[in-house]
């Protein structure tokens, strides 16, 4: 199934007080995405840091994400942490109001929630705290989009209730055969016209080269890259034009799904 | 200027994990009071727990109101910190916003925004800060009211820029002559009926004795004590029956203050 | 194998900031046991407290330990964190090198290491991780005890590294089949001399009663408790003289083992 | 008073979980310096950093320095909190002996403590603070040197105090006519000979230009700069090339100043 038109979305603000993450400027990233996914303080993002980056979404036209994670600024919410279904959506709730302020501060709303590193992949896999996150969306977000991928619980969860939903496709990351994305952390870096290329493949043929050597399906809305994949700004740069010049339109989330697919 | 109808406020859901503060109950004292300052996660007040108090608040009819304070677990947010206007606007709007969804996942909403300890005094006396502060509500927040003290730079700015605002009466705490609470720490226990008393005085005719022993005058519309006053139980209770049999109507602060004083 | 002298240990300053765990006196606790577990500041315990706790025990002739936790102040280092190995380790000598700071000051010294929680659990079942452990205990305190029940991988690689060790018997927990303990959270108070007269009849017998209902032998040179246990005072109050008149002799670790066991 | 030995430090481990503050390399600075002040948690750096920025030190004969903090990450401890004498010396107490232990687990031990930021700025002008503060190390460091600037009264009260002491000279920053350093944010790089000039004449004539434009005596015996102001490892060679070409030998501190100068 080809696409036709696509959202890029990119995990931003995700330095902390004095610090950084990579070389990256949000700034510069913002003008080739149109989702960003905005740190929220528990392992990434401070008050500060997210004021200014909610404010730099709004200026770029650029659809505003909370990015809730596990409360592990250490371990950068890439720990997973054993916590009852009950106190992880708290956790969300939380995170996901303090970034709704922020957008409301701009003039902006939120367009999507999509949970960070090792919350995103317990989320993937856990059934009982994909049914408790896509309750919580149902009653504090119902028009905002869950980021997921496809093969994901959370997928089959939004999509049976009703919260409109976009899976995402890892630009830089490795697939395996299962579909899964590989976290291989590579000594070398990304080829950026190699991402864009398979990029553009997948959106033209809706399929990716695994790490095994075959092809698989792919299906998603969205194509995700990490602020801290070094080159980050190249790459997203050759993917953006490669994307266009090969007819594919980048659009707002709300462009390529309809806002309320199933409810009322 | 006598008060004829008064609201009674209290910090709420001042523990945090595994820990808590006094022996008060929160679902005990939400039956005695009209509005209650819920803590935010920097100062006190875990996720979990917030959930837990703003859906009681809702519960009982009792006002929600955030209750942001400086981002220090270890001091209780009783230290002030050095901390930028910008800085600590952030921290606010990031706290707000917390409590702000919790109370949209239990159908509430924001009655009013009351910062706490150092942070609070810290506003009572820098005009720049409260400046950043009301204008912050301005935008946000217009139609909640802020809680601070008649004597305070926050009122003044809040009046002046129209912002719903609420004046408070300390019932656990002395007064000295300049009209400041003084943070003694009794070694013994109050006496609820001595509070009550004192209370109804400030109700009835607008004065207050001082710990130096002359009376002033006090302006308010709302009554503060502390859940981990020790017996903070007995002595609301004891308030609250003597205010009602003097006469006087515990009623949420919109009955009092009209939402929109100046503003539109 | 009975059990002629024993050691009382308890995990104490697990309060934090201005919260509290539970109403039990660490003061009094002091007078009762031979051991504290000191909280060390990743799950609870701060600065301040771990600097009252540690001269309290000084002064009570009380072994210090080192009650080193997963850094998770909300969840009390209950909740397991997936952190490698190496950065566990960290994390340990991080909290071992505070509480032995605060010995100095008082002029104490570390006795014992005695891992908080979730953490212990973790190091009872990880190789690797036990292994890491008690590497890093013999290059930093090769003579200070490790603490761990019997059935533990940290107890058989203690030993083989001749790591000197003391295993604990839980007196406020129950034990299944399987000789772990069971962490039921009872609705009732447990009553005191019931648990005095279990302790007792394990030093006296080495077994202990499952909740399935059968004896399992029981092996251990210390008597653990929880300050948080309802009660606390009053079972180990009661346990304390039930053990003395059943000629049990209560007595640091260093009488029960010899320091250096298999070293040298 | 001409100086023809001095050390030279640096703060290193300032980063924190998988962020950094520049893009000086800790290892490369390492080969510069004869002191390391190692950040210790509460500011920045956080148990995995510090072993390696321990071992580090070690491995390069490098003097290991604990560098204490306010607790405040978001703040790079750079905000002043309002702490209690005793509260902020147990905040010193506790990150010292953390230090201590990486110390320890590398074979290497506490050469001196230096607090960081606004605690240092804080003790230099308390005296109440730098009273309780030598008197812990008088207490737990007698041997180990205190690091902080000649008109500090931290200064004073340790010479006093018999406590070893070496004042430092700012290489990377400017001083004003009272001899304070001023924290001038430069939009532009410095230049690394500039400064290396300017060092090297305060070791030959003691003497140092301020802002305002004239000399004003500094005396000192070692030599700091921050690995966060840009250029530092080019600053930081060109210092050292400078100074050695013009006679001045770097040597740690114990040679420049005999551990016990006055005690005993």
């Amino acid at each position: 199934m080809p696409v036709k038109t696509v959202d890029i979305n990119c995990d931003l603000g995700e330095a902390f007080g004095s610090w950084r993450l990579s070389d990256a400027e949000d700034a510069k990233l913002m003008e080739l995405i149109s989702s960003a996914n905005i740190a929220a303080g528990f392992h990434a993002g401070d008050p500060n840091l997210m004021d200014t980056t909610v404010r730099l979404a709004t200026q770029h036209g650029v659809g505003i994400g909370a990015h809730p994670g596990y409360r592990d600024l250490q371990g950068f919410g890439r720990r997973r942490i054993d916590g009852s279904a009950d106190e992880l959506i708290n956790d969300i709730v939380y995170q996901v109001g303090a970034i709704r302020e922020f957008a409301r501060r701009h003039g902006g709303s939120l367009q999507h929630v999509k949970p960070h590193g090792a919350l995103y992949m317990e989320l993937a896999a856990n059934e009982q705290l994909s049914r408790s996150f896509i309750k919580l969306m149902r009653t504090v977000a119902p028009n905002s989009f869950v980021f997921c991928m496809d093969i994901s619980v959370t997928y089959r969860v939004a999509v049976e209730a009703g919260q409109p939903v976009i899976r995402e496709f890892y630009a830089d990351r490795d697939y395996d055969r299962s579909g899964s994305i590989v976290f291989t952390r590579h000594g070398k870096k990304l080829d950026p016209q190699g991402v864009a290329d398979k990029v553009l493949r997948a959106c033209q043929t809706g399929k990716v080269r695994t790490i095994e050597g075959d092809d698989i399906d792919v299906a998603f809305e969205s194509i995700c890259f990490h602020s801290d994949t070094p080159g980050a700004f190249e790459i997203a740069s050759a993917m953006r034009q490669t994307l266009i010049a090969g007819g594919i339109r980048i659009a707002p989330v709300s462009d390529i799904v309809p806002q309320k697919p199933q409810s009322e």
